[in-house]
Parts: structure tokens; sequence; C-alpha cells
């Protein structure tokens, strides 16, 4: 298909800005593979997770794949500002709940949005933020609503805001957000 | 930067359906620049445009550039099918008025959607329908709400219907949305 869904497209935009010398973070590691696609296409890594499994799971795929330049945080994407302080490429936040894990567990959109405004400071120009917006699960409609209805709000002077969705089906796929610093 | 325009991206998303022996419809001919890029990316182009003012100035654009593979049909886009009743690779809607003629001729939804189930009909699979959706101009705002409500109707069996539009842009940006045959 030439219409991708959002996790490809994720990543598809991840490309464009990731370099030998980028440097990038995952705000949700999940079980790892979003923090492995970016350990392989820039310099280095920050991918923080709440959940002592998640940062188990992404171990093990990053040595499962020889990959050594992540550092993995045990810590909500909230407190990103306490461990990355220069400038970084690009962001990724993969929303709700871990794959495999408890839904009670979940991303929330007041965490979230901290993360985001804070994401938004490290950014470099042309740096990208990029979100995977989740409407099905237990507490994904409230998240969807507070995420979009925040993304309105970013300056337009200093940031384009841009939302993909699918218009016409009926199992609620996510939505992709991407926030460009100008 | 990375998030480009819905302009530059219905090009984007044009060059991946379009090939040496593709053949597309500029169902919006307006000023020719949508026609001249399919002609010089495609095999034969179909333009359409109401206006004789459009026909002209795109026969003279395509004249200065000698491109010789279109087929300029003075006729609304909604008898699209009493001219091309063969398959086609891409379909470009260009909506509102003609670049520095009157606001009051404009494409509407009506006709709009009669023309778009009739582009539906002649994709083949991966075609793709590129459509620019104005929300700014006289008519704009009413034209978006019913192609948008629209799209949501369209049978998610056959095709994928995805929209892409800027968040939080005061100045009311085009939407871009694209449908491709399943």
């Amino acid at each position: 298909m030439v219409l991708n869904n959002s996790l490809t497209m994720s990543h598809e935009y991840a490309l464009k800005v990731l370099h030998s010398n980028a440097i990038a973070i995952d705000a949700t590691a999940g079980n790892g593979y979003d923090t492995l696609f970016l350990a392989n296409h820039c310099k280095s890594v920050y991918s923080f997770d709440i959940q002592q499994t998640a940062i188990e799971h992404t171990r093990e795929l990053l040595l499962k794949n020889n990959i050594s330049n992540v550092e993995l945080i045990l810590d909500s994407h909230e407190r990103l500002n306490q461990y990355v302080t220069h400038q970084v490429d690009c962001v990724m936040f993969n929303l709700g709940y871990l794959p495999g894990g408890s839904h009670q567990i979940s991303t929330n959109y007041k965490s979230t949005i901290i993360a985001l405004k804070q994401a938004m400071k490290l950014l470099g120009k042309n740096g990208l933020i990029i979100i995977v917006i989740y409407q099905g699960q237990d507490s994904g409609f409230l998240e969807k609503e507070k995420i979009l209805s925040f993304l309105t709000t970013i300056s337009e002077s200093k940031f384009i805001v841009m939302k993909y969705n699918f218009c016409n089906q009926s199992n609620h796929p996510p939505i992709l957000a991407i926030i460009e610093k100008k």
C-alpha cells in the first residue's frame, strides 16, 4: 500500500531527521522496538519507561541486537529534562499501555503533556517529536482528546504541528501527530 | 522543513504512483501546474476545468513546456466518466476557485463528490485520489465539511482514506486527503 499505518509512518518521519551524529529520545520504551530502531539510526538514545518489565524487555532486545548506544532510564518521561539537557533531533512517544502488560498502567495525558513540553525545549531546528496516539483502549479516548487539544495550542511561530489520521476505518486506528521545531 | 505543506505533499504522494505508463486525471486544471506536473511523470493526462480561461492558461503552460500528452477537457469533473473509461493511477483535485479568477466560480461539494465517486471507480489497485481542500475562502468551510464528511463514508473494505492537517495554524492552511484503492 502507499498509505502506511501510523507506526510505519512514525519510522519514515524519524528517518528524515536521524543521522550518525543525531541524538534521540524514546519517551516510551515499551518492548523496545522504537528504541532499537532509533539506536540503529543515530549516535545515542535515551529511553524512558516507568515499568521495570519494559526496561528489561528493551534491554534484552538491545543485547540480542548488539546495541550499546542506549541509556535506559527507569523513570517517567515527565522527568525527561532531569536526564537530558542538550539538544536532540528526534523524540518518539508511542502512547498507551505496554503491549502484553497490564492495561491499568498506561501513559496519561497529564504526564504526556509535561513530557511533550520538555521535549519541545530540547528540539533543535527541524527536530521532530513523533507521537503515536491510540484511541481504542481503556483510557485512550480521553488521552487522545486531551493531547490533540494540547497540540492546537502550540506556538505557530516556533513549531509546525501536523496530524495524520484515517477517516474511514471503524477500528479506531492510531493517529500520528508530529511536532517540528522551526 | 520536514513537514511540507499540502500542495508539496500532494506531489510527493503522486510521485509514489506515477510512472512512464501511468494514466492520470487532473480534475481541476486551474492554471495548469498540477497538469504539467502529472504530464511530466506519466504517459497521459486528462485535465478538466469548467472555465475557458483555466483551459487556456493550462494550454499555454503546456505549450511553453513542450508537453503534448495531455487531453484538455472544457467540462465539469462531474462528467469525468464520459471522457475516461479505463483504469487510472492517480487523480488530483485542487479544490476552490481559479487563482487569479473570480471567487464566484468555485468547485462545490455536490459536483466534487459526484466526481470523487466516479474517480474511485476508475482507480486501479493502489491508485490514489489526492485532494487539496481549502477552508478559508468564500465557500470553503462548507465544502470542507461536506467533503470530510463524505470521506468517512467510503467503504473501508475497498479503500484507505487518510487526512493530513495542520493543528496549530491560525490561517486555515489547506488540508490534504488521500484515497487509496486497496
